[in-house]
């Protein structure tokens, strides 16, 4: 029987998103445990993860129910250590290319996918330190890291669940008209990165990576898009907002 | 006859010496260039690094002179990128372990010295954020990652390769005074973190990595101390730098 791994998660947050698609396509059986963010379980420190934040991982030991975890279990965080982590756990998946050269690049991306292209979404949905401008520019740049075709890589890698929980909520927000810029821009934006001929590799890829059986699975759209909640305190009520 | 290997490289830059670090460990045959950071090769951009930044490495494709790099050799960026590339490239070396929780405990402690130590550094020494009580908290805080005895994950790994180049030039620059601290201030830093009780556990392992041959082979102490550079704009003309 395989060692039993439990998963500390939030469906908001996009980082526990990037350990959920990891999963999904390993295809593999794991324990799932949805953190209240606003009202944290007071073990979840002191027996998971002392910092505090999701995602966290606990893995081995006893099998446990989620809320009892076992001093036994490894505890690891941070969401770019615990894909690789999935990835290697397993490694019949193929989450991540044996090569070492193929290797360096899904980690190269995985960089740029946490350093780019996240504060890209970050600055023009959530801090307004990025405009519409800023985004498409920056989009046509992250561009250019892309293969000719296919994914991050060429074959499906945990390069791309790094990136992917980032396009969904970009997308999401946008067609929402939720962010820090004037009220109706967010569809415009959309259209633009639907139409502009300038991102056309990007698109592409951005399609490819939600349309994965991995996202659909893991990402819920939410009923009532005047209440979609992405992960972070925005409301309706633009006026509150700046 | 393995593939060659170049790195591009800086002896001012602590994120180029994670890199001589780990190749040192592997005790490998490998072409160092190094770039003058002020007057960088016109070709670095355009044939190597497209950022222009160092560390970087060209691997395999024909052997050529590091001045004149092959498009067919594989450029690679990121200092920490380049150390897990180094460990698989030079598996037989063993710079990071095989099990995965244990590479997980590698890459977790790699992204605690970029985003924990580095930033402690550099507040430190060089944009005056951290004051000394804050350094001295900030190691001791993360003394709290490093397990009874050894290395960052037991045996010396990447992990250690990682925090090592900001050890070395935290010791340097405080021996020399030099930091946006108070004049004499450094000296000052210096004797508490040698004989600070609470500190013990990181005295020693900041002793450890620093008297590895790795380390010896791979930094050089300037025969002048009044005119140390630590990869940065200090001058000992203290009134310049406020």
């Amino acid at each position: 029987m395989p060692e039993l791994l439990t998963l500390y998660t939030a469906k908001v947050c996009p980082f526990a998103h990037r350990v959920e698609l990891a999963l999904a396509e390993a295809n593999v059986e794991y324990q799932s445990y949805q953190i209240d963010l606003t009202n944290k379980p007071i073990w979840y420190a002191s027996k998971v993860n002392p910092v505090g934040k999701i995602p966290a991982i606990a893995y081995g030991g006893p099998r446990v129910p989620a809320d009892q975890p076992s001093p036994q279990s490894f505890k690891i965080s941070e969401s770019l250590v615990l894909t690789e982590f999935v990835a290697e756990v397993y490694a019949d998946a193929n989450l991540i290319p044996k090569d070492p050269v193929q290797r360096a690049k899904v980690r190269f991306f995985m960089d740029a996918a946490a350093n780019k292209f996240e504060p890209l979404f970050f600055g023009y949905t959530f801090t307004g330190s990025v405009d519409q401008a800023g985004l498409i520019k920056g989009l046509e740049e992250f561009q250019t890291l892309l293969p000719k075709e296919g994914y991050a890589v060429g074959e499906w890698s945990i390069a791309d669940a790094v990136v992917t929980p980032f396009v969904g909520r970009l997308f999401l927000a946008l067609e929402n008209d939720l962010g820090r810029y004037p009220v109706g821009e967010g569809p415009k934006t959309l259209e633009i990165i639907k139409t502009d001929p300038k991102l056309e590799r990007i698109r592409k890829y951005m399609d490819d990576v939600t349309s994965r059986e991995s996202f659909m699975s893991t990402f819920d759209k939410p009923p009532q898009p005047s209440s979609v909640n992405i992960g972070y305190s925005y409301t309706t009520n633009r006026s509150s907002r700046t």
